[in-house]
This record gives structure tokens, sequence and C-alpha cells, in this order.
């Protein structure tokens, strides 16, 4: 390893490589469960050439590495090595170039997500890809695990919203190009083999985003419904009324909201308690004194029709804010529930509630006490679980998840809509991908990887 | 070559194998200049069982084979080898599952692009993947060649469309989902490895598309403009402006305007000639009564702060058709223009008139008295040109072809916006992608078919 730090240091400087009781304790572990584990050594690039240089150089001496940007990722997917190597990205930061005519702008993959949003703002455009980690995490992590986030349904996952991308292979290649444009088809489009593939195809360096235009308002409503199918009815009148506008709906179920509205400060409800279903939808507009009462009437509608049994119209910006704190409150459950399992998994659309029956009801059986709650992005079929057994210690944590994912199995989703794979949910791939798509990943990991040198034992 | 077609025959029924004599002049070509190629043997299976059986059994006897869809492809992406094998799914065709509240719709790849729109439509939902050889085409070659056309700034490309894709390997292996969730990470996303692979990596067999709602109305217009710099003004302030309803941003230079309004039967220009640019704007809304007024409004503002010299906007579904006439009129210049050569580039938004201006001086002082004519989709960076020489037996097709494109590479540009690269373009997938980007995808060519068995010599 001495050898490597020496070469190291010649080739990037001395700031670029942390070793031994230099490295930092955040580098040890990203926001899963899972213990820390001290890498031997950081090393910190400055540029594209110099993730090249220090892949290259670890290939060298037969040394792999775990890539890291704002380790905030909730699987372990840039969990380092004990005594192993991470590559951190967070000396490259920073925005490129921002082209208002392409409405692109070029990043560094290290840069946070929250200082992306804020140059778009200033440059008059929109970001729209948003989630809690937005002060930590870095783009280039977003994009290892297409990130989705509360606006999917109007806007994509984070693949959606890359136009082109660099990156680092495992034998310090740099491939890829900050191409700007909407449509290009020469060649295989080779982003989408690291978009989404948790660092373990090659790092992403370079990143040109799609900008998107200011939403002109924000329109919201909570809305309480009797029956499962009122939500689906709900959601189709709310894809044809409010058309590309639609920019989330979210759906929680009543165990969820009692917990939230009863013991979550500052979290009230504004249509009362005792229904089957609670609904936030939000719509972008462009302009208010036209897509304000658009709003208001198509919610009349879904009212007459008797699809909404109450509903509420947030009336100013701060009326949004509060909607979305009755769903945002899920970040307090460490507070309120105390140790507990979350989930991030998928669903087609239709069977979401009959899931959500089977799977209270095993979970009940086996664990009688067990405290489920279901809420999340209904629209995009993902559905979010935090599951626990009060006072127990430890957790039933394996009996929890194995009942969770046996489920989802069954119902033909899967077991991670948007937090990625990582290590967490390595065992439980194979529920809901097939032997051949799993051996066609080893293939593609082997062609692109062949010594194991990046990330290696991540995902699959 | 008897042999396999024995075999064929025995697994597959003799329905699935044309040989000889009975193989079909039209599976001998696509729509692209080059000549007619008869294969010895067509193979069409009716399931992907029948693809699995047919792939692995010509790999048993060494033999490759050319998927073929709707043949329409314009760079001989599905030309078949004189005396080979092509892979028909034109009897794979139809309507599998349409799942409302996931808004998803499964299908055989086979099936035509027109047949899953009409579906759509009775389904109470909207295909937004659209293009001239919509009757034709089928979705499996939609999707191998991540079809674009008109609607690309609104909707994405054809990869945007797709929740799930299955497919066949050239060892015969079946790999992928019918996903129907929006969000889904759960290992690596393969369906994006045989999107735009031109049929190389693996054979599309079955496939999930998004639904989307029916626009309520479409409002258009058509504005004169003086300057580029306008064009672009236009652009932004339509981003801005119609948001997410903006759904078409076509442009036309003064040379392909003068052609199609003079010498196209039916087309006429609704804001006269002599202008700089003639820009087509359309944008769906849900509800004509709100979304009509304010594309109106939005026009107005554009022209009362100078950014358009003229407009007209359309009345009635007439009038909207009328202008599109005008862009679609390109569909006739085999017979305004004679021979020609057409072209299908992208380039960075706001470098596209310096792009123009350029190209037509290189391409007059090389060829004087050459027509060369240019439009397309400007807000997806996409632009189409078609030259000639008029009288020129036979037309100087790689002067020609060799100035656009070492143009199109100075600009960093794409050879490709949506036709593919096929054959044709081979020789120029070098001039926009990097040594180490086509290495990277012969690479992956390698890992996916060691042995070469999936339409050999295309795209790399």
């Amino acid at each position: 390893m001495q050898a490597l730090v020496e070469a190291l240091r010649q080739a990037l400087g001395p700031a670029a490589v942390l070793a031994g009781a230099d490295v930092p304790a955040r580098n040890e572990k990203d926001w899963s469960t899972l213990p820390p584990q001290r890498p031997a050594l950081v090393i910190r690039p400055t540029d594209t050439a110099g993730v090249a240089t220090a892949m290259r150089l670890c290939g060298e001496h037969g040394r792999a590495l775990v890539p890291q940007g704002g380790l905030t990722g909730l699987c372990g997917g840039a969990r380092p090595e004990e005594g192993g190597i991470a590559l951190s990205l967070e000396r490259m930061t920073g925005i490129l170039e921002i082209d208002p005519a392409a409405a692109s702008m070029t990043v560094l993959a290290g840069t946070p997500l929250q200082a992306i949003q804020q140059a778009a703002d200033e440059a008059g455009f929109f970001i729209p890809l948003d989630l809690g980690a937005r002060g930590s995490c870095a783009i280039g992590g977003n994009l290892s695990t297409n990130a989705g986030g509360n606006r999917v349904i109007r806007y994509g996952m984070a693949r959606e919203m890359v136009l082109g991308l660099e990156a680092v292979l495992a034998d310090g290649t740099v491939v890829g190009n900050l191409n700007k444009m909407l449509k290009n088809n020469a060649g295989y489009d080779l982003k989408h083999l690291f978009i989404g593939a948790e660092g373990t195809l090659g790092i992403i360096t370079r990143v040109v985003l799609r900008l998107f235009p200011k939403p002109g308002c924000t329109m919201a409503a909570l809305c309480a419904l009797d029956r499962y199918d009122q939500v689906l009815d709900l959601l189709a009148g709310a894809r044809r009324g409010l058309g590309p506008l639609l920019s989330a709906f979210e759906v929680m179920w009543p165990d969820y909201w009692d917990v939230v509205t009863r013991q979550v400060p500052g979290v009230r409800s504004p249509v009362g308690s005792g229904h089957g279903f609670y609904v936030l939808v939000e719509a972008q507009g462009m302009e208010e004194a036209i897509d304000a009462p658009r709003f208001q009437s198509w919610l009349e509608t879904q009212a007459e029709a008797g699809v909404v049994v109450d509903a509420a119209v947030a009336q100013s910006i701060a009326d949004v804010k509060a909607f979305w704190r009755v769903r945002d409150a899920c970040a307090e459950f460490p507070q309120v529930l105390g140790p507990h399992e979350p989930f991030d998994i998928g669903l087609p659309v239709g069977a979401m509630d009959d899931y959500v029956v089977q799977c209270k009801s095993a979970l009940e059986a086996a664990l009688p006490g067990v405290v489920a709650l279901f809420y999340g992005h209904i629209g995009d079929g993902n559905l979010h679980i935090v599951a626990c057994l009060p006072g127990a210690v430890p957790q039933p944590r394996d009996a929890i998840v194995e009942i969770v994912y046996d489920v989802v199995r069954t119902f033909g989703g899967t077991v991670s809509a948007e937090h990625g794979i990582g290590l967490t949910k390595k065992p439980y791939l194979g529920y809901v991908r097939t032997p051949a798509e799993i051996a066609l990943m080893q293939r593609l990991k082997a062609a692109l990887d062949p010594q194991g040198l990046i990330n290696p034992g991540k995902v699959i």
C-alpha cells in the first residue's frame, strides 16, 4: 500500500491523498444502518484526469477502490472496505457551464444537488430533481442510484434529466461525452450503463443536466377518500385534468396519517381523521391567474363525482408547505418510532392496496403488535413502508424484511424503487430479477471491470 | 443451411420458415438507399420462445441473423445479408394488456406503431411517439433506433416511453421483464442496453409502454422572424410561457420555406415569404377554453416584444393540419427535388444557425449550384438537411456527405439524431464519438454477442 500511496501523492499532489490517521471519519460510512468501516486511504482528485490516474494506479497495484460522493446513500453502495481505498469526489465540485439555448448545465460529479438547484434558479431555470439529502448528496451519487424523489410523475427519474455524461472505467479510460442534445442516436447510448449502476461499472466524473423552465405557480390539495378504487379514480382524473402540470400524487394510509398528525410536532390534519386514504395532489402551473382556478375547478369536479370525500386546497405557499409537512414528517420517524426498518419498494399501481393489506396481515400474524405504516409516491408505483415491533430489543429486522420482500415478490414488484441495492438489498435482488437478468448484469460487470477494481461486491 | 431449415421447421412449424424462392421481396431491404440483398431464409416466430429457439438453432449452426421489424429504417440497420438469414417479427403483433391504473400497455415487438396508437386512443390514453412511417414501422424497430419524431421536446424519445422490455440474447437467453413501474432501481436497468442498439445486442420481443393522458386541445402558430437570436428568444419564451404544454418547436430556414410553399402542391404560407426564419410552435393543452386563450396571449406578448415579426394562429384543427403540412412537405422532396441526400444531424441549439451558414457556404464552394434546405426539430437540437446538385447524374453523394458531417464534427454535433447508424452512417461514427466510446461499444458487443450472431456489421 505504501508504494501506491507514494505513487498517488506524486501524481496527484499531497492534498489528494489522505492515509492512515488522516482519513476522516466521514468516509467510513454512508447513511445506511451498516456499521462503519475504516479505509486505509482516501483519494480526492480534483478533475477527470486525476480520477483516471487514481484508477490506473490502483489497478497497477491490484487494489480495488470504492467511489464516494455525498455519502447519503441508504443501502451501503458507498460503504468502504476496512483497510481499503475510497475515491472521494468531494473536491470535484462546481458548475462548469450553463447553456440557456440548449437549456443545459454542465457540472462536476461531486457537486451537491442543492448547489445545482441554486445555480439553475439564478440562471432562470429549474432542476426538478429533489430529495431530502439535497444539501449533502452529490449529483454523481444521485445518478449512480438513479435517484427519484417527489416529482418523478412529471419529470421522470434522475436518468431522464441527463443529456451527457463522462465516466472513468476500471482501466482508467475516460469515456462518454458532454452531449447537450436531446436527440443523439449515434451508436450505443453509453450513459445509461453508468446511471443506476451504483458506481460498479465506472466512476461518473462530469454530467450535462437538462434544465427545465421554472414553474410559475404551485397548487396543492390534501384529499380524504374512502376506498382505494377512489384513489385510482383520482389519479386517473388528475392525469387527465391536470395533464403534464401534475407534479406529485402522494398517498398516505390511515395508520401513517394518524401517527404523523398525532405524534409529529407541527403537523396538523386539514381534513380530520378517520378516512380510508389521504392523498396529496400537487400541480405546477405557468401562471397563477390561469392555473390556480383550473386546479380548484378540477378538484370540485372530483368532489362532485364523489371521488373525494373531503379536500383542502392550499391558499398560499405556506399552505403548500404545511401539506407537504404531513408527507415529509416521515423524516422524524427515528424520534417518533425509535428503531425501525424503512423500505422503498415498487408495485404496479393498481395492486398497491392489495399489497398493503396482505403485507400488513402477514406482519401482524408473524409479529403481534407490529407497527407498519404505508405511504409513498403512488403515482409512480413507489411505496414506502416503515415497520417496527415497539419495545423489542433487538428489532426483529430479518423477519420484517423477509415478509415485506416476500409479498413484493408475489406481486411482481421491486425491492428498490429509488434507493438502489448497494449491500443491504443484495440478498433480495433475486426476488425481483430473474437469474438470466442477474447473469447479464454479471456479464456486464465482467466486461467493464474484469478485475473487480471498482466498488467490488456491491449490487451483484 | 438445409439442416438448419429442417431444424427450424421442426421446432417452429412450417409457416415460420420461408426459404429460397418463398422469401418475400419485402425482406430484401429497408427504406435506405442501399440496394436490396436477398436472404436465403426468413424466420417468422410467433412468440418469444420461438425467437429464442431460432436464435439458439442459428447459433448451433454457426449462422448469424438480421432482425427485421417494419423495415422502414433509413440507414440499413435491418438490411439482410445476401444468402443470409432474416428473423422477422411480422407475426409477433398484438396488444397483450392495457393497465389503466399503471397507465401502461404491453405489446409484442412486431406490432405496428399505428395499431398501438389506436389501441391507446380507444382505451382513453395517448401514445406520443409518432413518425411518418407509423403505419408500417414496428415498435421493436422504433425502440431499436430510439425513434424521436415531432414531440420529443415534450415527451422525450422512444426510450423515455418504455417501462419494461424483454429481449432475446445471442445465445437464446430471454432477459428483461415486463415492468410497469416508473421507478425501479433494483440492479442495472438492462432495457437501455437494447434501446437504440439497432438490434445488435439482442432482439426485443415484448415491451411495456407508458401511456399518457390524451391532450384535450392542440394550439399551433406559424411565426416569421428576422434573426436566429429571435428564434432562441422565442424558444426560451415558449419554454417559460407554455411550460410542459409546449409540444413542438419546428424551425424552417428560408430556402426550405420557399421551395415547399412554391413547389409542393397544397402548401400555402400563412405569413408570406421573405423572412429570415419560420417557426411552427405547437402546444397541447387540457381544456380549450383555458389553454387556447393562454396560447394566444403568450403569442401576443412575443409579438409585442418584437420577437416575432408576423404570426398566424391556428383557428381550427384544419389550420393546425395546414401548418404541419408546411413542415411535413419534406416527405415530397423526392418528387420536387429528384435524387437528393437527406440528413438527420444534431447540434447544440445555440450553434444551429452558425452551422447552417458554415455548412451552406462549404457546400456552395465545393459544388456551385448546390441546393441545400435546412429545417428541423430545433427545440430538440435536431436539424434535417436535404441537399442535391440539380441535374447531376450521378449525384455527388460522397462530397455532400463528407462536407455536411465534417462541419458537424467541428460543431460537436451528431451524425444521427434519430435515424440511427445502421450501415450508411458507420463510416462517420468516429466523427462524433471518441475512440474510447467506440471501443466500449465493441466491448459490449463482444460481451453480449461474442460470436457475432445478431445483426453483424451494423453500427460498429
